[in-house]
């Protein structure tokens, strides 16, 4: 069992999602459409379709609501989506250059999209929108472990480019927990996080370069092969993170690490207040320490995973955390004991330390289980992704618990501790109307808390459609004013991606 | 003896840089100035002084030559500079916000500077220009160590900054050799570079939030202190290395590490043939060995030491390398190994390692000698700076000493060996019109090679003035209108540093 269909709508039969449809549209509005000038958008439509097919071959085109039904939303519960005119599924950068340019043309929006496990709603289709998926562009072109680089099409998996990386010593550290299914691609276009960014970074910190189809479908490069570079704007930079709004990514060059040589010692801390926890997280913080990995699991989760595989956790846990440290030994020992040392001194009631592998798997067995175990309560599951300054995180983490009571929703966390980083999971019985009003409000509520601490709305998911509102009030209106000014200059027209994000 | 006073057009007398006028300006065109609309420039100029006088008080606002002279142009050998309108020395944000907006009023051009100790003439003066300089805007305001970041003001000194870091346990990793005397705001404005970014990642990497004046002389914060977020478009990763021509950087956050807890180890080796010595830094970077320094030296170099100091070193040399790693104990000592191996598996004709700290300086030496000996050769000295990939670094020092042999021009070359950047310092006589000619077609061609061997231009100094003729050559058109459309964006009227960069 995975994290996948628990960060989805669905349920996994036979290690297959089953896409449920999101129960409505309360968040965000996905119709936007670029201006047709007046023109009639059914002849628009049909013209565009006829060039499209002629130009990618039909098979490239999918127009019947069965097959095009898979591609119009990803795994954000509730982001409302319109009816696309059609999915292209590119197979080359010529097919996305011919695309967006034939869209640009005709004034129709251009939706890109990876494998749609998105948790904001970034990628789900506007009404009338082409609807372009990456996912067949899935060649890794070279992996050069003398310029410690990988060059990838969008549509590569995470973990494929892991594996194919390990096989030459060497590491491409993001891993967001949709790795197994994810694409580079989609990686690229959100910023992802994910567990070790907490000492080496997230995506962003690994692309050096891009090929990008521009709106007016322009094929360029931006960024360098080589290690450094300073000329021009940081192009590379501001497309990553940018939700296909500003171009769709065609190529990516990574930067790598060389592989690591041992497995990770893990630490474990139950804390019976909140407080405590966020004391420990804060002294591990000041003490110089650099784990690898430092999570946190909330009761409400200890909750689940022990109802659902008898787990024996310590229930009155106010949260559990977890720390890895990857240094070369001994080292990593006197890390581990160091932050075992922490834990003790501020106040945990039971602490642990992995002395092998296995030891480890089963230290982290509570973290690893968290979403299959919340998903065996059959309730719909909204996924928060806040992160506060650390020494912040112990009240966001009391203010979400209170928010919950308050509202009466069950909200379960996991967070990236070391981040600040927290995924308040909100669960919410399918078919309640008021269960729903009341899920909604505590969200709102969240991402203002989030945003009074000094905070941000989103720290690895992305803003799509469910956090637009969010994004105004955390950046106000001069700098929206800015980004929107960047948006105008690269997509004049407002044909990539509308309604999404800036 | 420091590396400064090489690295500029001056000489040091009792530690005080003595600026020496630049001998022309064959490079760039800093008389760029912006439109008028008709309206008289001086009698424009006069008002703008006049508000400027009354707004800040006549001590931030300079105008006798004498006092304005230190201010109009950076260290860049031969880069132009034309006679600004004034220097204002900013207190604060307010009165550089009060500038900028006075500026924009009257369309004056603004050309912000730190402390002056760029390499590409992006801070020298444009005519008519009011010179902003951040320099006494020095405060650290904040050291978090729980939160691992600092607040500092853009006149802080680099060397400044990691001093009071270092008394909290903390380290802020970039480290240009400008060190001892350039700003964070000046290192922001170039996406400074330095000698341990090899492993730790240039400015860009460390740079979390901004608070910045933009075109128009608004005041606006962007980015974050949490350690991730993804809310809008990248603005500080596009902020940082834009040289002034986006806004006005008055409040830099950026993210440290904790201290190092122990002194480097040292290796060094001699190699008689630069392929050998490319071999070697390529068999280090494939092995997976990540040495925090990585540095080369070349015969140029070398006899410019052993002329100055008597130093011994083996004069028939192509080459030498020095690795430094800061792994913890008895990592290093297995790192220091095999880096060594490495050395003398690919033709290292003597190889040393340090068992201590002085003896790890001494082995340096020569790198920290090089500007100053060569300075020794009393001639007049350009810093160049491409970067190209790894696995072509031997080619591309072979072509410099061949471009040097045929254009009988003296060149000497100090690399930043573990990231492909490479430092051609070209000599020329002060005063040889000729060896000048000789000199800038040198350049040219050095800058050519280096875009034919898929580098750039510049991997740590920025396009300013020297290097604008190189960006259109590595971006070309396509790209280079995307980066205008965003400069556009920001600064419709283009009085942010005209004509330089981008």
């Amino acid at each position: 069992m995975t994290e996948r269909a628990s960060e989805t709508t669905g349920e996994l039969i036979d290690g297959t999602a089953v896409v449920v449809e999101p129960e409505g549209r309360p968040f965000g509005d996905s119709t936007a459409r670029a201006e047709l000038d007046g023109a009639d958008p059914d002849a628009t439509g049909r013209a565009l379709l006829a060039e499209l097919s002629a130009g990618l071959g039909a098979g490239s085109v999918l127009t019947d609501p069965d097959t095009v039904r898979p591609y119009v939303h990803d795994e954000a519960e509730w982001a409302g989506y319109g009816t696309p005119l059609c999915v292209v599924r590119a197979r080359s950068t010529a097919d996305v250059a011919a695309t967006v340019a034939a869209c640009a043309r005709a004034r129709v929006p251009v939706v890109p999209r990876g494998a749609g496990t998105g948790l904001s709603g970034g990628a789900n289709a506007v009404d009338g929108c082409v609807l372009l998926s990456l996912e067949r562009m899935t060649a890794i072109r070279e992996i050069s472990p003398g310029e410690r680089l990988a060059v990838v099409e969008p549509g590569v998996v995470n973990d494929d480019l892991r594996a194919a990386c390990a096989e030459r010593g060497l590491w491409y550290p993001p891993d967001p927990a949709s790795a197994p299914w994810s694409t580079i691609g989609g990686n690229v276009a959100t910023n992802a996080g994910g567990l070790c960014c907490v000492k080496y970074g997230v995506t962003r910190d690994y692309v050096l370069a891009l090929e990008v189809v521009t709106a007016t479908g322009e094929v360029v490069r931006v960024g360098r092969r080589t290690a450094k570079g300073v000329v021009g704007y940081d192009l590379v930079g501001l497309l990553v993170g940018s939700e296909g709004t500003l171009g769709v990514i065609t190529e990516i060059t990574v930067k790598l690490r060389p592989a690591r040589p041992a497995a990770p010692r893990t630490v474990v801390g139950f804390f019976d207040s909140l407080a405590d926890c966020g004391a420990a997280v804060a002294a591990v913080t000041e003490q110089g320490l650099q784990p690898a990995v430092f999570e946190l699991v909330d009761r409400e989760v200890l909750g689940a995973v022990n109802a659902w595989r008898n787990a024996g956790l310590p229930e009155n846990a106010a949260a559990l955390l977890l720390a890895q440290t990857d240094l070369p030994e001994p080292a990593a020992q006197a890390e581990a004991d160091a932050i075992l040392a922490a834990f003790d001194e501020h106040g945990a009631t039971e602490t642990m330390a992995s002395t092998d592998e296995t030891e480890a798997e089963a230290l982290f067995a509570a973290r690893r289980m968290a979403y299959p175990a919340l998903e065996q309560l059959g309730m719909g599951m909204l996924t928060e992704d806040v992160c506060v300054p650390l020494p912040r995180m112990a009240e966001m983490l009391a203010r979400i618990e209170e928010i919950g009571r308050r509202r009466d929703v069950r909200i379960a966390t996991v967070a990236h501790a070391g981040d600040g980083n927290l995924h308040p999971l909100m669960l919410t019985p399918h078919g309640d109307a008021a269960a729903r009003d009341r899920t909604k409000a505590a969200f709102d509520e969240i991402i203002a808390t989030a945003v009074d601490l000094g905070g941000t709305v989103t720290g690895e998911h992305g803003v799509g459609l469910l956090k637009r509102d969010g994004m105004e009030r955390e950046l106000g209106p001069e700098v929206l004013a800015l980004q929107r000014a960047v948006k105008a200059a690269l997509d004049p027209d407002g044909i990539l991606n509308p309604g999404k994000a800036v």
